[in-house]
């Protein structure tokens, strides 16, 4: 929709990656309608993951004793926390949609992703008890996890070995997203792309332009625990 | 239990943190017993948290389109990997016991600790389909999660604003340790510390050293569905 802000946080090495064609995809299609699109390419950025002292500039609030969460959350207040955080914040404060385009890594998101949300959502920034959930400070903006996995459909279902994929997206769109305020979409989810046949990858590609071509009249999920477990 | 390994992983910034001392009482309790053990102490060791093309030595095995989980696989293989994840490999081999101890970090472990499953666990070394789950390469060995949280048990119950603690266990103890074959004993939880008194701080660290005497007497717990969500 013209004039949408939209902020895809990329984490694949491989621009050939089917992850690397459906971020392209995304940015065609939504550029395409007129939203305005960020990437933020993770791996090329070689995005720091780890949460250290270096994320604070000057001087630390309790020097005798680190606290990330304290430091993090006092150098927010006084503009003190490092500047591709400060620039990562002010790209997610534009964003009406955020999605997150990754490979499944152990029911998770890859390390260098876990970092961004780590480092970026700061308290202060992306909530500050007790605004959280509902009230969390990012509220307003749609949050949508788009992966691909390693083990098939089959897998990941009701009495499969690995249990609902539902069960493993709790965490990320409950505790992360959801908890900051976001409104969560649908998940994209490619199961197996590496044993699909190539028409199969063709088809998830086009899955997920047509999706986005209607993206902006979803309705968020319903971000409860029984949507998740029941 | 005189003779057993262990190797504690560790993902804290501070020594002088519960997470610090919980760490170290795990090293004198069970040094006490005739243990061996090993910690890796990941922030010590500015461990890399990125999946990346630098953890192949020489060659790639597909230069063309780099897929880290097969040159990991390939590497593996032909002892192309880097020297830091064959270290971590070694201690995981020697190990009976596996300790994760750390902060809850956005319902999961930090991104540094994240990043030391994503390199270390590669496929060869910990599972190889179908080798996994109760055929995981590392059975026969045991794994425990012990963390603190932000948020209070009332949160992390059934009804409560972030859900029953279990929920979020699920990708760590199902999807990451007992995908490699390890058995999983019960968590051990300190729940919102930085909120509690002294003396119940004192209390949780007594909890642990008195849990870490009779460790090696414990059943694993059922690590199906059912533990997780009914």
């Amino acid at each position: 929709m013209a004039g949408k802000k939209v902020l895809i946080v990329y984490a694949h090495q491989e621009p050939k990656s089917l992850n690397g064609s459906l971020k392209a995809i995304a940015v065609e299609e939504l550029s395409k309608q007129g939203c305005n699109v960020v990437v933020s390419d993770l791996y090329e950025m070689q995005f720091e993951p780890r949460t250290t002292r270096k994320d604070i500039v000057g001087n630390l609030y309790n020097p005798k004793e680190f606290n990330y969460g304290v430091e993090a959350w006092e150098a927010w207040k006084n503009g003190h926390l490092s500047e591709d955080l400060i620039e990562e914040q002010k790209k997610v404060k534009e964003a009406n949609l955020l999605i997150f385009q990754f490979p499944l890594y152990w029911f998770s998101m890859p390390a260098i992703m876990k970092g961004w949300m780590d480092r970026v959502f700061v308290q202060g920034f992306a909530h500050d008890f007790p605004k959280c959930y509902d009230s969390g400070l990012l509220k307003n903006k749609l949050a949508l996890l788009s992966f691909t996995t390693g083990g098939d459909k089959g897998m990941y279902s009701d009495g499969g070995v690995s249990g609902d994929i539902r069960y493993l997206l709790w965490p990320m769109q409950h505790g992360m997203l959801h908890f900051c305020g976001f409104s969560i979409l649908a998940p994209q989810i490619c199961f197996a792309p590496e044993y699909a046949a190539q028409e199969e990858r063709r088809q998830m590609l086009t899955s997920w332009q047509q999706r986005l071509k209607t993206i902006w009249e979803e309705e968020p999920i319903n971000c409860t625990p029984e949507w998740y477990y029941k």
